[in-house]
């Protein structure tokens, strides 16, 4: 793997990179889609190529579980498996513990819990997290850490940071065992930045994994309930610690908003399921913020979602997209999903033209500026 | 308008047609996808494309209630309002109401019934449904009949064919007078021979339709519940009577072989929900009958659904495309859809190719021996 920096930004900490991979070359500033239980929800692999995605996520903790990674190791990872070709993120399946299973318990050893598809009893170890990565075959393997819930007390939050880098060492070492592959095809492993709102634990743990190293490191126990700020005050705490030359991943975010913000602060690679989770639900990106297009004012609106909605999208108006979404057509989950991942990959693929170009500040202004204003069409 | 018959198999009744319609020209023998609602479930009018789909058929009893013939025509017509650019058949709604709507009951005027959305009451009349189809712009109308259920003794199919001819003219008198196209542009109508199991029936009520002369013929009250014997002999007993050179249409059905059987009797165009609805539910055709991609004999199946799979769905291991249907995922619908209508879309291809080769029985028995076996893999 190689990260290079080509572009910073002269007045904020925005960098235009370039991350090369085991299945490919990934531009940064970047969005993931993502990819729960292999496949983007709704999508087609062909339609991720139509948008130009660079790189997807896939969930571990959804695909041990169903159809297992011993079964994806055989046909040929997830790769192989699920068609897509390019770069693939995975996460370490903690998240999901965490957000979907009963009764967790977490030990020294890992956590202890009981899956939401049948209730069976399961643990899921650093080790395992690793394996089961492995076994998928991703291009950046996320370590197994604890996410404190918000809000969470300082002492809390030390214990679990502490436990998140004695993960983190058990996931390195586990990988220097039994990694099979090495050189341009080999894993790459992202350590995970915690310690809650606390810039003094943020500092600690971000100090903790450059001291072990890893690929790229990402800010993790962001968006989970805490305000605004405080997620930017969590990036703002853990980058000027962490190396320049590495990617900078922050996890599971956020509005469009939120991403430039994340930018400026020198974040490159985003993920997050809500554009494809409020398109199911009928919402839609647009310049002007977000719309409702099951709402009665779209009826007979012979208009597109948004004068920048790709081609596979653009034919329809909205008036055609309230119908599916009020006949119960599977058509309307498609083309919203479609059409908010175009959204987001273009609003970073013009972050990155923005810094290239120098003119990132006014490009962040002005986007945020019309998408939030509250007296549009 | 105009249809031409560009071959004849010299041992059966099957013919190679072509037909000039309005959008576009449609090569016979002929699948129609089904868009109840606007759309054909699951598929992006560009799949259509991809699939090759010459001709797609709309239902005017769902567009009627929702979301309206009047907005559908003031957004460009049902071509406009959707994006498919080529040709369209509408039904008459007759059926729907039939099959759906609750409280009917039939007069000389039409149908009054409780529609199945909010049980609101509506009455239905050929005059009514000529100006929806009209509103709509499909390229083939078809007449308002009466559907009589299966059994259904002769004194009331007899009957019931009476209102179905009286209705026909109706339909006409409105058309005559209200038709606002002529020329290359006019919509075509199709009468729709009913009268059951009875030969008789079936004679005297295409003979009063071809009296009063309509653009094609269809064959309806099949497929609603008779064995496939009664079906076929509703095709021979209606289609000596029908002029040879106008389109011939059987409403509704069927299963491939059946497809087949009715090519050989001299039927030009199909329609049928089944192959995207039993996609749905997991069921893809191969040329080895259909399977249950939800079967666990496919878990761990690295081979596509079938050898004469689309690109667009080849590249998919029938265990992949099992964990989508065992996990929920819409890509799983959207590749079943894709691949049924595929199979059916080659069916009616390589039908055209034998006809015109003459070798059209071979064809047919071969596709058949092999569909039907049971002892295959
Ligand atoms: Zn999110
Ligand atoms: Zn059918």
């Amino acid at each position: 793997m190689s990260f290079s920096i080509l572009a910073t930004d002269p007045t904020t900490s925005a960098r235009r990179g370039r991350l090369v991979l085991p299945h490919g070359t990934v531009e940064t500033p970047i969005f993931m889609p993502v990819g729960t239980q292999g496949t983007v929800k709704t999508l087609h692999p062909a339609e991720l190529e139509q948008l130009g995605s660079q790189i997807i996520l896939g969930n571990t903790y959804h695909l041990w579980l169903r159809p297992g990674h011993e079964l994806i190791r055989e046909l040929g990872g997830l790769h192989g498996f699920s068609t897509w070709r390019k770069p693939m993120l995975t996460d370490s399946g903690g998240f999901q513990v965490w957000s979907l299973a009963k009764l967790r318990k977490i030990t020294e050893e890992g956590v202890r819990f009981q899956n939401h598809l049948d209730g069976s009893k399961m643990l899921l170890t650093p080790e395992l997290s690793m394996e089961i990565q492995g076994a998928l075959g991703s291009d950046i393997a996320m370590l197994f850490d604890e996410c404190p819930p918000y809000p969470c007390d300082e002492a809390y939050a030390a214990k679990s940071l502490a436990l998140t880098t004695r993960w983190a060492k058990r996931c390195k070492d586990w990988v220097t065992e039994n990694e099979p592959r090495s050189g341009e095809g080999r894993q790459q492993h992202f350590g995970i930045v915690q310690g809650s709102i606390y810039a003094d634990l943020r500092e600690q743990s971000a100090r903790e994994l450059v001291e072990l190293g890893f690929d790229g490191y990402a800010i993790g126990g962001v968006s989970v309930g805490e305000p605004e700020h405080e997620m930017f005050r969590a990036i703002e705490n853990a980058v000027p610690f962490l190396p320049h030359d590495k990617p900078r991943y922050a996890m599971g975010l956020g509005t469009p908003p939120q991403i430039l913000e994340m930018i400026s602060r020198g974040v490159d690679m985003f993920d997050c399921v809500m554009p494809t989770r409020i398109a199911r639900h009928g919402m839609a990106m647009t310049l002007d913020g977000p719309i409702n297009i099951k709402n009665l004012i779209h009826a007979k609106d012979p208009r597109p979602l948004c004068e920048s909605a790709h081609p596979h999208v653009a034919g329809f108006s909205r008036a055609y997209l309230r119908h599916l979404f009020r006949a119960g057509e599977i058509l309307g989950l498609r083309l919203l999903s479609f059409h908010n991942l175009h959204f987001y990959l273009s609003l970073v693929a013009g972050a990155r033209e923005a810094i290239a170009a120098g003119n990132f500040p006014a490009y962040k202004d002005s986007f945020i500026r019309r998408y939030t204003r509250t007296d549009t069409p």
